[in-house]
């Protein structure tokens, strides 16, 4: 695998904010993600843990860099913070930019099945390549002892993708997740789009963290799930009560409801703090 | 004065940002401006220290808001953060939006002389009509025992304020000011279009932050200023240092260079905290 090309540096807390473009095997264009490295990956040798960060829908790398005030906790704690991209870009797909909810920015973390959108599999890119690469790309980051985190459809993605790698991540923890989306309008349009015709029970057994968590026999994984009660999605798209209710025995997961927060980026910089002492628990025990 | 109508409010370190519109008599135009409003705010007959935020070229009150990191300690201290914008807006004057810094988002906090552009009155606008909308809008604001800080432009415009109104501020902070703008391209461009023909005498005495200092007699202003190394503006728009030696015996400044740092708001987040708790040290002293 080859080397990510580097695009950006910037310091911020004494650490440093990398942004890289790599050309994807798996989604067939050119790629951007960004790395924040805290301040103990400058030291020779030195290998530090990796919180990967799923984004929502809308959202490239830059929201969670710019927005969620992350690396000031992540630099006292000496964690690495991995923020990929959601969906591949400039494809030239038709109907590729017509929807927010679809498309571009909108990948879902699925592997697609429908032909015309076949190039959208960010569930192997974030799995197996976006790994690979950031191995060859950066020996400080230590790959092996990673949690995963995200928001809204990067919390769907989150919660999916570490019940079917339970043993790549340490802790999981989401703020506002799609919880079962085959149950929802954001999961019905995405799943029917990008895997086509019966969609449904694929989606059940691969794609919907509360349909997959009633199956799950591994290891009880830490996750720690935030949600707003100003949230005005709660109801209609994110559905964190199904979820509580079929993880109960499954994994070691604290629920919190937090009053007054809505949907967006200040609700996640409030808890951030919280989220990343989470993990750090469990990455560096 | 008119109360300003509350267009947003959305909860955040226990505190609320809340995001404003109102017709400004200096402006002619609608203008929006943000307030975070700290946990202390809520209580009943509280008034809270105001910090006065004044952005750079291209923003709006949203950049501050979203990039800064500064609600977390303004809530921890108990600070109001207003957030301003920082020209008039859709005044539909020919050119107006052909150059980001002159025009829209370039306001350079002074009142035009040159008739096309009579309604930039961002200096005005600040001093005096913004104050007297807040205190229409938000009672809970303590707006005798303020501060007020700002970045690159809005550098400029906190030190030149402050010098001309040092009754109104406890203190100021910087970060990477335009400290000497007569002397640089960014300053020749505004003052020039602004203040028209024989700019020089009137931008050295009003809009000149070295220039004015020399001149200056009033209270030891306590300043703050940071600058990072790695600023590619440093050289050829920024000039701290003339604005060091004529501050000398002026004011009570603490300049600092951040080693690595460019002009970003990575290097604004990283050393928000620094500022808040020094303008703290003043208001709540």
């Amino acid at each position: 695998m080859a080397a990510a090309e580097l695009m950006k540096s910037e310091k911020m807390f004494n650490g440093w904010v990398k942004r890289f473009k790599h050309s994807s095997a798996e989604l067939g264009c050119d790629m951007l993600f960004t790395v924040f490295f805290p301040p103990a990956a400058a030291a020779e040798g030195v290998k530090v843990p990796v919180v990967y960060y799923l984004s929502g829908l809308t959202c490239t790398d830059e929201n969670f860099t710019l927005k969620a005030g992350a690396q000031r906790t992540a630099a006292e704690l000496g964690l690495a913070l991995v923020a990929p991209d959601t969906s591949p870009r400039g494809l030239n797909i038709e109907g590729e930019e017509d929807s927010w909810d679809f498309g571009t920015g909108a990948g879902f973390y699925l592997d697609a099945k429908e032909p015309k959108w076949a190039r959208y599999r960010m569930y192997s890119y974030i799995t197996k390549e976006l790994p690979a690469v950031l191995a060859a790309t950066a020996p400080q980051l230590d790959l092996g002892n990673a949690c995963i985190m995200g928001h809204s459809m990067g919390g769907h993605g989150a919660l999916t993708i570490a019940l079917k790698n339970p043993a790549a991540f340490k802790s999981v923890s989401v703020f506002a997740p799609i919880c079962n989306p085959t149950q929802v309008p954001w999961g019905h349009k995405a799943f029917s789009g990008y895997l086509g015709e019966g969609w449904q029970a694929e989606a059940a057994e691969q794609y919907d963290a509360t349909e997959m968590v009633k199956k799950y026999s591994g290891p009880r994984l830490p996750v720690l799930m935030d949600n707003g009660t100003a949230d005005d999605y709660l109801q209609t798209q994110l559905h964190p009560w199904a979820f509580e209710g079929a993880a109960q025995g499954k994994l070691d997961l604290t629920s919190r409801m937090q009053d007054g927060y809505n949907h967006g980026y200040f609700f996640i910089s409030t808890f951030m703090e919280d989220h990343l002492a989470f993990h750090a628990k469990h990455l560096l025990a």
